[in-house]
């Protein structure tokens, strides 16, 4: 069966950072292979692909420390590029680590003047994000963490960064911004470990908040990867529990540094049950790409990225609809027994008294029931080869 | 500085699985290097060590299948054997994983019978538990999974988790059991990917229960390492979540199978920060081993390992002490501003707008302060070390 | 596109082990789901399925312990069975694992009784292998290691490891047997730390022996990602020393326990250059597959894994033909200058001096030069998800 | 039992890298913390804390495209700080990496120019090495590598890698030096996967060399415990290979981003047995540190780091020591049979006829043998936390 792939759409939502797009490839041994990127060309480019939104750090788009009359007019020019290439804000963020002064943290850093000043930058940045029609505010606490086990108390870190959600949630609803947050998860690097390292942290530390309702999570697959754990798992967790706000789709090889492949690149296997868990969750908010081409690409080699991210996105959004139309998956399904998950497994009438009463099965039998999950993974396998 | 290690008493609350003592040593590449413990046996070994509990999984204690006047007489024989060694129970939980019907989990098999037999199975050993004083009932959902992708409807199967323990939560409730759930979570092993695979994972699940109060986590060092996590991290947000109803301790080194190391070796570091945060978040409960010996080790291997355990444990935790007390360590901390993380963010009689208004410091300056994480990590390394 | 996938064909050379398919699958956790499987049938069903060899330890086939009628009886069945199938023995290999004797290692445990025995142990096996015509032997040494510093002095440990392989040469040159010796590494489990753990490891150790010619290397696709390495880049330097004996074939979802998953499972892209890798270094080989039917299935569902394994490969391999000759690629090749690596740096006529006097060229153009590495490796992807 | 901490000795041959102690703490998400370290100033500092040696990067002395004149000066008084402070330089290296001509690699980048300007300036470097009386030139192949299998065929650029050393060995014999080459195996970081991830492969690709006797290997800590592999046991097999040319010792906790802690941190059971094994294998070279101070930490910082390597390696290694003098450790490894690994397995008078003739034993009597590994490692154990 050949799939057909469609031209992507703006209801595809697809949105790329400044960032991405715009990364210089400095890494830790090794200093920018690639020329500051104008964020107006930016724009450009990404329409030129089929982008239907962008996103930016503060300091992605105005440098940090620059005076009012720059900013200003920096984001006039901005306003035109959108208005121009059509794009649209889908969300914003603070950069909240790459100045020294972060170094300790910036919601959780140790120093007190630390956090205010971390408080204020974000809070410029939400005024501006609700300005540009934002509808999610992502914020990803890369150095919120520690190297070493005394540096920083987790109970007190976890007391301010609390504080810091509370304060920020006063703000939008105090300024009736139609915002809402969305927490980034990571496990590690830039810091040793870091504050609320997986998705599952994130969204009981969302529990916590004086407004839980304005705070979801926005999980990167490289992220959750990092940490050996099932990215799928986590977007349906998020789902399931109502809080995937924003998505950060790319691609990591397993438990090391953070690769941010282009989506597709990596995990193929993983990206594709993202894809069909975001399809079976109804996930309808911006498809986001957040990783970076890779060193050693030129400006050429940065857009068959941006491209590449959206048709892969778009072949696995086909085949994850025509994995789960095909009849033999659906007969492999009920083989596996899948449909039978969702039936409670205490009847509507019944309680645990009855639960007790019921007459026991022939458990032998029960446990000499084959899965067929083989069969279904094969049947998924294929159709992600193309050759089903 | 030599410290002193006090003996073991009750108060330390030392507990030990009847698994892990008697576990026969059979491996995914080998068999059995030990005979089967008796449990007896094994309470009277374990109080020579200074164990105060102990603990068990239906299966431990009562061989799968037995019939009622075996199950009573097993039971009547273990009673006598605490009440001769002055043991107490502390926890039991319930074996979901060994028998073949479990291959496709238990509260999340897709076949709904095996639901209904486990539930059953759990209730049955939650009388024992009752009946035998124990607090807290363990849940470790190991088979709770899938290696493929569409074998498990995540959500439909989170569905069912939480049905799960809701079904119990009325069940202890109806029933006037003094007995909270700990959830233990594990990412992978013996499931390619395990449901709830972090403590935030089972924190943020157990805010969707319809009895929250009722159940909170037991975090295994070794699980949350399985993942690259900071186990002491992990222990930390559940204090800070008022959810650290239990404590599994043992060792592992890194990403790789789940090694159940006696307590101690291992990440020793790790250890030693998850001694200091149990008692600055003043963990109260079991301090419970879970571990296994190695496989090479014969019977008196064994109890090596169990003196090791607590041994270990309380030279770490008079370690902590002493690192805490240090008065260098106390200045190396202020010089580290460790205890301003203290302070809110936000003044008492301010908000957001008062930050606003607020007097930007020299961000410059800030930034070019030193962190002082180093001599105070030193400081500690040489606690553990046993040099200061 | 659509690739044509060929039947298997005994040219193909796939080959099954007996424990694999025969796998009662009994995990650290679980008891056997599955019962054990009588070898010709074992033979009959692998050959419905398109297989050309078998392989075997000692124990698969004939039970520890069994007296020498026995023996004989068993091997006369299994010679009828191949007989009977046409398949062939390509490799044999000793169970040096299962059994309680091996806990502490064989040819490096420190009981010198116990080396002595595992090394009688292997010369009878030779002695099968070499009457049922294998060409390989397989050597994987699972508990050779340790979990803790001192228990295995690792110089000592390397020294027995040579002497072993030393002795086994004598015996098979001495018996002018036509056999190779293949070392499987694997890092970790089942013991904390495996000696040779990777490819590297065992390469740079056969050196050491005396015949190195008689002994290479079998990698296994799942061991190398244990340790995230990349397995294709292995099987490269494999080839490339010309140590490349044989092949394992599996499954793998980055470091954690050893999931042996049937081939394509697991880390598909990383499949795909495997397959690629062995194709450009003319391996012509056993395709040998060194899984493990996932504990979940009955029989049925294990045929269904020997099925998928083998189409997996050809869908890979013939993928990888495709690939290779896409005049796209071939164009991308020669844009990200893949061809220019295979030109010696220095020129026939030269040497250092002439080196030196090279005139330098403009680092600075050289360093703007994009790679183009994006563009080729989306064409690969584009390959494998079947739509080019 | 209370160890004795000796002072720093040049007898101990504690080396430091200038880009160590350096290192600007620019990391992939922040910008510089420190400021640019005066080479000289280094030397003073190190003298201080008792170094015995330094080493460099050809551009961590001379700024990348220095003129000859600017060179010359820098050479000279940087020789001056040497005298002045007694220092030595042990080794000396090149920087292949920084600069984004090496984006795509150096040896083995597919540019040949690239490749033949890589090989141009590592033969510079190595006279001004020569020049300062360095023994080893240590070789890191950090841009060696890819992220995508097609971008760089293994078997073409392990020639060109191969050929770089040949060229390299040619060259210093040729000049005469006293040199050999030590190369730094690294799994991964910068790029995807680096050719020659670990000291086994390192070690099995030196046998290919023309002159194989001129290189041996490098092993630093955190790379192989990247890998997840025990750290000790890679220095055992170099040492045991006799190619255990140089060691860079620092900290990291498992898999993830390369951490360069302070030797001592990260993994510091890990740490023992690496100084345990270097006592135990006769290692006689520089003691050598490559680790980067946290960028949290300001000037001062820096020197606490460099201070707590060396503490923390005389610590260890008086622990090491201690432990093989405690007459319980040697009765504890006479109980689990070390030195019964060191007896060959074959007598001397024997070969695989009388192994064949040799009475078999009672297998199940010598399974039933605990191997007392426990009781070994608890002994380690208390002699790390010195309480013993």
């Amino acid at each position: 069966m050949t799939i057909e792939i469609p031209a992507p759409s703006p209801s595809d939502k697809f949105s790329f950072g400044l960032w991405t797009v715009g990364w210089q490839a400095r890494d830790p041994f090794g200093d920018a292979t690639r020329e500051p990127m104008d964020p107006v060309y930016a724009l450009e480019r990404l329409a030129g692909v089929g982008a239907y939104g962008v996103n930016f750090h503060d300091d992605d788009l105005i440098p940090f420390g620059s005076d009012d009359a720059t900013r200003d007019a920096i984001i006039e020019r901005f306003k035109k590029g959108l208005a121009d290439t059509g794009l649209v804000v889908t969300t914003a963020t603070t950069n909240l680590f790459t100045h020294p002064v972060f170094k300790g943290g910036a919601f959780t850093a140790n120093d007190r003047d630390v956090r205010r000043f971390a408080l204020r930058k974000v809070m410029r940045n939400i005024d501006l994000a609700a300005e540009l029609g934002a509808q999610v505010y992502v914020c990803w606490g890369g150095r919120e963490g520690a190297e070493y086990g005394a540096s920083q108390g987790v109970a007190a870190a976890l007391d301010r960064y609390q504080e810091a959600f509370n304060v920020l949630g006063q703000y939008v609803t105090d300024k009736g911004y139609d915002l809402k947050f969305a927490i980034e998860p990571k496990p590690n690097e830039p810091r040793g470990d870091i504050l609320l390292p997986t998705v599952g942290h994130a969204l009981a530390f969302i529990e916590t908040l004086d407004r839980p309702e304005l705070v979801g999570v926005n999980p990167e697959i490289g992220h959750e990867e990092m940490a050996g754990l099932n990215a799928a798992a986590g977007y349906a967790q998020a789902l399931w529990q109502g809080k995937l706000f924003h998505i950060d789709l790319n691609g990591q090889n397993g438990p090391k540094y953070d690769q941010d492949l282009r989506f597709g690149a990596g995990n193929v296997r993983g990206a594709f049950w993202v894809v069909d868990t975001l399809l079976a969750g109804g996930y309808d908010g911006p498809v986001h790409f957040d990783y970076k081409p890779v060193r050693t690409e030129d400006d050429e080699g940065v857009w068959v990225t941006a491209k590449a991210c959206i048709d892969n996105y778009l072949i696995l959004r086909e085949k994850a609809k025509a994995f789960r139309a095909d009849p033999e998956v659906v007969a492999a399904l009920e083989a596996a027994r899948v449909p039978e998950l969702s039936v409670p497994t205490v009847g509507e009438d019944e309680g645990w008294q009855q639960l007790l009463e019921w007459p026991l099965p022939d458990v032998e039998a029960l446990a000499a029931r084959g899965a067929a999950f083989e069969r279904l993974d094969q049947l998924a396998l294929e159709h992600l080869y193309g050759v089903r």
